[in-house]
């Protein structure tokens, strides 16, 4: 799985059938200025960090086997520093990093 | 899914055996300068943007598991500044971007 | 669909099982100068431009499901201007790019 | 297969339904600084080198066809020298590289 | 297809299940320093230039459709000249390459 940051949603009145269940985010990779289109089943808002999943299993993240999606994220990220540390703080522990409850249909009501 | 603008259509009189369900199109993917060919199922102009979908999702979005796409357009974005904001604009509200409604087997007329 | 260059044929005396309905072919992608190798089912020559698809699509491309490719070649491309236009010209009405007609078994006579 | 380095656990109280068997870490990809989540099925250390696999494969790695990863670690290489050797020692006899034996379900402990 | 040098075998005691019945060896993609790992069913030693396949396609070439590798090495090529010709030369007839023969489960006796 890959980290993104969600920029914006993506309003999309029309779409391919099949890709009606879920609303699409515009997202930006971690260390990378491009943006992608990420399907999500989880709840986020603009700002957020995510790690999404691509390939054949975006498809079954999405829900069920038959969703044409290529890029679909799996969970929201509590914590993400993206700047990284100086290079000697890196040789020591590692820290965690959280991932804050939701549930797959989970709106953004009170997340924070 | 990634963000390609259409640059002409690809007449393809023989292409091998289902492919010839729809046509396809040379696109440019967004920030790049390379070019790729995307299956058509919506109906797109050349100077659209659209999101197109890759991997094993291709070929679900192209209608049926057999189709041999890599790379299926899945929705034509209404408004697409490809132009990134200066710095201190992305700290602010992030605008929305519109997909205009369109069935999967539409044509081009009427749309704008 | 990416675009490449058919560079040479690759005979492959030995491959793995599965591997011997097509033969193979260099290939170089456009805008690139690494070469991959990709399977051929369309029946092309050296200076080619065609079109082939990865991922699982390569397999459904190559004839059937249990094929083991990931790169099949899915059609040629009649003509292919490689020098990208100037800057002006790109504004302007977006040429046709034609494929001509071959059939998935067909050879290489005659055809120019 | 891709060879990473662990960084740290990504701890996941709220992820989709589907991730729950196994934890996500962290990782890095071998002669990059970009950071990558793994499904790790094998119980892996921050520090440790291991090789995971992508694709489709990544979901009968996590151990069914239905498990959403796209990225899974497989094994854990015993040794790993990260610095490329001299160019005239590259020239010579490849040393083995050794990969300790664990099971799927392995913790952490006793292993060094 | 990629194309690839063989570098060394990578000794696995410890894999996840599934991964048993081939060795794996460590590869690097033409043109690039980056290592990588592949299955290997044909039997192929340091130095040799192989062509792998990934993506689904990889499990398939691996033996059968459950086998977790997204990178299976599927043939050896005989001669391979990695240095590129001087642009003139490229320019004329496309020399061959010629792939020995090996049976998949062939060991390395006796091949060179």
């Amino acid at each position: 799985m890959k980290i993104f940051q969600v920029e914006s949603p993506l309003v999309a009145t029309a779409r391919i059938r099949g890709l009606e269940l879920h609303r699409m985010l515009v997202v930006r990779e971690q260390g990378s200025t491009k943006k992608q289109v990420a399907v999500d089943p989880v709840g986020c808002k603009p700002g957020d960090w995510v790690i999404a999943c691509g390939s054949s299993a975006a498809r079954e993240a999405a829900g069920h086997k038959d969703y044409p999606s290529d890029l679909t994220i799996v969970g929201i990220i509590d914590f993400w520093d993206d700047e990284p540390p100086p290079e000697e703080e890196r040789q020591g522990e590692p820290e965690l990093y959280v991932v804050e409850s939701a549930t797959a249909a989970a709106g953004d009501g009170g997340r924070r």
